[in-house]
């Protein structure tokens, strides 16, 4: 297996088909093994309080599995959500969030994997999400 | 058991902790059984193709559940999210979304319980989320 | 849609494909909005302290939603759980345990739906678990 | 931190508490960052076809996350899950599974982690479990 996408490629098509985030989301990495996805952190993100809002990373959680999924099938945007659980274990600071996207599992019709969320200058992971997409047929 | 909140008191206590999100949710019924809340659905919470987003459907989960909570225990603004679960099962209308929570287990630490998502004029759920708070000791 | 077989058929069916389990699982009714299931606690479910364990509340979750799915696509063997998440509410009584399933979404290729676990004589729910199985393409 | 159990007194402690399960589950190694504990797989895990059942597999996450955590927190019997969620990806093979747990955030009153199953003899993993535990106060 090798990857169907670049990172030009990923950030090209994020562009086309989400023209709503462009600029919030930048890969850093991509690889077989992990996908790494910077969210750049901006007001809108933030609840009272100054931390980062739960659908926000959501949000981030989200874009960073369909990235590493579309980064094995290639440019399939018709890939959808199934199913997203969240823990949310420590209380994220007010900085840029890191997601890193891991697929465990990647059948004909389902990706399933996970994303550990990290706050731009903690070592402790803030979230781990867990996530299935449904892959279209052809 | 009774109610410790009115709606009144919700959208007081909302305004306040939340204040970006105001008008975005109004609690339309309030009862031991079910909280039902909608949220008026604007081109903010929309992806391309005119259907409400992931973290639009997620924030509204996390609110209804939020609120079906603090009319149970009062308003302690520190209870937080420790989990939440989305099953998406339908792509959503580009309407207003209905959601309807219902408190399975209160206890002294933990909330657990579901919530149900429609799309104003569909009759079957869209998503179907579980979530769990923790609720701060007094 | 109506329903594509029977109790007597679900329970010919599952005593050829899980013979194991044979006397412990008893349909107790059948309908299109929900499937009830009895599991006959015996010595073996149980955990020190009289309690149902939670490999056995798991292991009714699955049948139940299994039968509920069944029900509505008729007997195929290979339909398989993809995703359980169950939230353990109250500690089981050391009865017999009671578990109402619902199919919230039928796709093509999954079944998204969820489990009330109760134990007899228990007015409030034990467990609540959420499925999704995976049918196969004819 | 450092541990508060050695893998001798785990034994000696799951042997006292549940007797029923002797000799099934052994810890093979235990660090800070990772609890691995192999299920000796035997008929009475399997389901027709020779595949460790799901049951089965609940049950190995369920003790090897309790182990993981009880290495952090010492011998609180009172410890219990509150929420399982299982992806079941591959099909087990018919040998001993393997589980690799690691605690992501240990709190006052929740411990949040996952576990990675696995067939020996497989590469990949065959499920994933994300386990919460409530912790007794003292």
């Amino acid at each position: 297996m090798q990857l169907k996408m670049t990172i030009d490629e990923i950030h090209s098509f994020l562009d086309g088909v989400f023209p709503q985030v462009e600029g919030q989301f930048e890969v850093l990495a991509l690889s077989l093994e992990e996908t790494i996805v910077r969210m750049n952190v901006s007001d809108a993100h933030l609840r009272p309080g100054g931390t980062v809002s739960g659908p926000s990373m959501f949000a981030l959680a989200d874009v960073a599995y369909y990235i590493a999924t579309l980064s094995l099938i290639g440019p399939k945007a018709l890939t959808v959500t199934t199913n997203c659980s969240i823990d949310f274990m420590r209380k994220p600071a007010p900085s840029d969030m890191i997601a890193k996207a891991r697929v465990l599992k990647l059948g004909k019709s389902l990706s399933v994997g996970d994303v550990m969320l990290y706050s731009e200058g903690m070592e402790k992971p803030v979230a781990h999400a867990n996530l299935t997409y449904s892959i279209p047929r052809d």
